[in-house]
């Protein structure tokens, strides 16, 4: 993973004061420590499930699904899968029914997660599917270490499995929360964490990445009355899902009242895809308002390659300039041109964030990078970038209504 | 389709301004008659198509794609559709392959859409399908009259579509543009029309949604320095794709230099779906600066309800409350609650829009609802809504690249 800024910070005291921070942080915040995890306990569990079992359904929402979503949509297209992975997220009954008719429940192993046992939407879901296989072994439940959902599970004779201590919902891709799901379903989560660590060192001992991130994280946070928008804008389809996660990862980590004021902060999370959102929301970036960052991600290497042919079409020939060009070519193309013209404008911080190649090692580095810079920004901007008081007040509403 | 606004712009004198100048564009801009329309031409062109053929594919890209794909997303888990539909919209190689691993290319009819006849992607790509299906039977291109790429289509003898005048592709869905695809997979165009219908008409003559639009429109134009973000938040999973024609049609008819100024505007259109994203985007909603402005989107009726199962778990009991309750009502109460507890903070502008189905009807309203929005706010903000010259300095930098 490479990554080039068109902007300079210019400013190390601060990078060193959040450096520190984060360095610090390390003590009490669990997830810097999940890529150095031993896989082997999950790799065993994931052994004991039944090769009969053609399916995998997630029942979770926002940060029990949204990790384990992006890399697996993020391989699928390039790699030979063991099981298909189905995420129920929503208490649509569309939307619930419509998945229902695409597996066989007969032939599904549900995970139910859930860090606090209680969310609404996945025990309206739970309890559906319930009515429709109530064997206990068709069940893992993966939840906090004494929460009533354990104990549930332990009633019932269901497996259970812990999330790892101070990793929260949006923080714990990297745990059994993202890698049970994708170990069943054939990702190679060793490569996975390899990618991740990757980043983590190169962060911590000093290396490349550290400049990358310092400097971009104090310009976020410097500008960020004027910039309160960062967007992605990814060069592949494959990177949909992963612009999801980053949205919660971003929205919900950084948007908050001040520790130390009252003032409402934070950044709003966009996520684009090119070149479909060049005839889409590159308008808006390249005449619109200044207030809007943008990170580029490309990838070099698309494995399965195709290439346009050399066919010239009557009255379009002046579309023989893409004959015989492979579409990997192409749409890296197509980036570097779009970035080109921006850099031509002013006021638009702009960078560029380029994978290898279409590998459980690069996005594991991906995701791990922007967990460094969320946690980075949020100690800049002066929020706890770890809690979500914010969706208390609904959920309490929510209850009343309830009865 | 109803629609509650949270909100008071209070300026009559803006309204009027705005109504008079959007009752003026109707002599010279196409998307206001297309609810009149006479559809006979493309239903009898649909009926010429094989029943043989199983399979709808759309080559195409922004304008060309998105609002056909809103619409048969929004209707494709409740209604038994004739035909599959597939869309062609990016450049990366990963993707095409895949799609095509979806469908029989012998059984598909290629609709290949392209307003000025000389789109890169879809070309690229329409080249890359010509060489796996060289007979022109099995395309039809939809272009304006004269275009390079009509002339082609005559000169391999196949059928060619015209869009109509002055339409530009993010207000195309409810001309050919969008009709064909749509009509060819057995969404009922005409009911489509007359929703769209509907809601010209409560706004040309004096009903309900002139004072909603009116005021909301009056309200984001003068606030927009303040909200420069506008979300949509969706609760159904239908809804999902009709954000992303609403992320166009917001994003690139309003990111501009005014007419009158040298100064950038434009107001971000964000698309969420809940309940999903009460658990990514609500918490910097609710705690984040005081940026944006959202709009609820709930539908009444979902057709294929559920019900949650009148189940106790052991240890779960504080879930019985859910017992017995359609899925229907919950998400609905999920979104009322969200709602409430937003309209507690301060500063955030909310309204509330409810569709009493999901039919075709009522999509084609809520299409028609925002074209006229984005066109109010577009004039109020003095920007030409209609052009998008920010995304050729890009296409120029690809050409030379080319060579």
């Amino acid at each position: 993973m490479k990554n080039k800024l068109y902007f300079n910070a210019n400013n190390t005291k601060e990078e060193q004061r959040a450096f520190e921070a984060i360095v610090k942080e390390q003590e009490t915040v669990g997830y810097y420590a999940l890529p150095n995890q031993d896989v082997s306990p999950i790799l065993e569990y994931c052994n004991t499930i039944s090769q009969d079992v053609t399916t995998i359904a997630v029942i979770g929402i926002g940060g029990s699904s949204l990790g384990a979503k992006a890399v697996y949509e993020f391989m699928k297209p390039v790699k030979e899968l063991s099981r298909k992975l189905y995420f129920f997220e929503s208490t649509d009954p569309i939307n619930i029914t419509d998945l229902l008719s695409k597996f066989d429940v007969k032939t599904t192993h549900f995970l139910v997660i859930s860090k606090s046992g209680s969310t609404v939407e996945t025990f309206s879901i739970y309890k559906y599917i319930y009515s429709l296989q109530s064997d206990p072994s068709a069940y893992t439940f993966i939840t906090d270490p004494g929460s009533p959902l354990e104990k549930y599970a332990q009633s019932i004779k269901a497996s259970v499995l812990h999330l790892p201590d101070n990793v929260g919902g949006r923080f714990s891709v990297l745990s059994s929360v993202g890698l049970v799901p994708l170990a069943l379903c054939g990702i190679d989560i060793i490569s996975l964490l390899a990618g991740a660590k990757k980043i983590k060192s190169s962060f911590f001992d000093n290396g490349y990445t550290q400049d990358m991130l310092l400097n971009k994280a104090v310009y976020y946070a410097k500008n960020h009355a004027q910039y309160n928008i960062n967007c992605i804008f990814a060069y592949s389809e494959t990177l949909k899902y992963f612009c999801q996660w980053y949205v919660q990862l971003w929205g919900e980590s950084l948007g908050k009242h001040q520790r130390h004021s009252a003032f409402h902060v934070g950044l709003t999370p966009i996520g684009l895809i090119g070149p479909k959102d060049q005839h889409s929301f590159l308008q808006l970036i390249m005449e619109g308002t200044r207030d809007k960052s943008v990170t580029f991600i490309k990838i070099e290497d698309f494995h399965e390659d195709i290439v346009i042919p050399d066919i010239t079409l009557p009255h379009l020939e002046m579309l023989d300039t893409l004959n015989n060009l492979p579409f990997s070519k192409l749409i890296n193309m197509q980036c570097d041109s779009v970035v080109e013209a921006l850099l031509d404008q002013e006021s638009i911080p702009l960078d560029t964030i380029t994978l290898q190649s279409v590998t459980e090692d690069n996005i594991g580095s991906l995701i791990f990078y922007y967990e460094l810079l969320t946690s980075l920004v949020g100690e800049l901007i002066d929020v706890n970038t770890y809690d979500q008081p914010g969706v208390e007040a609904g959920k309490i509403i929510l209850k009343k209504k309830l009865g």
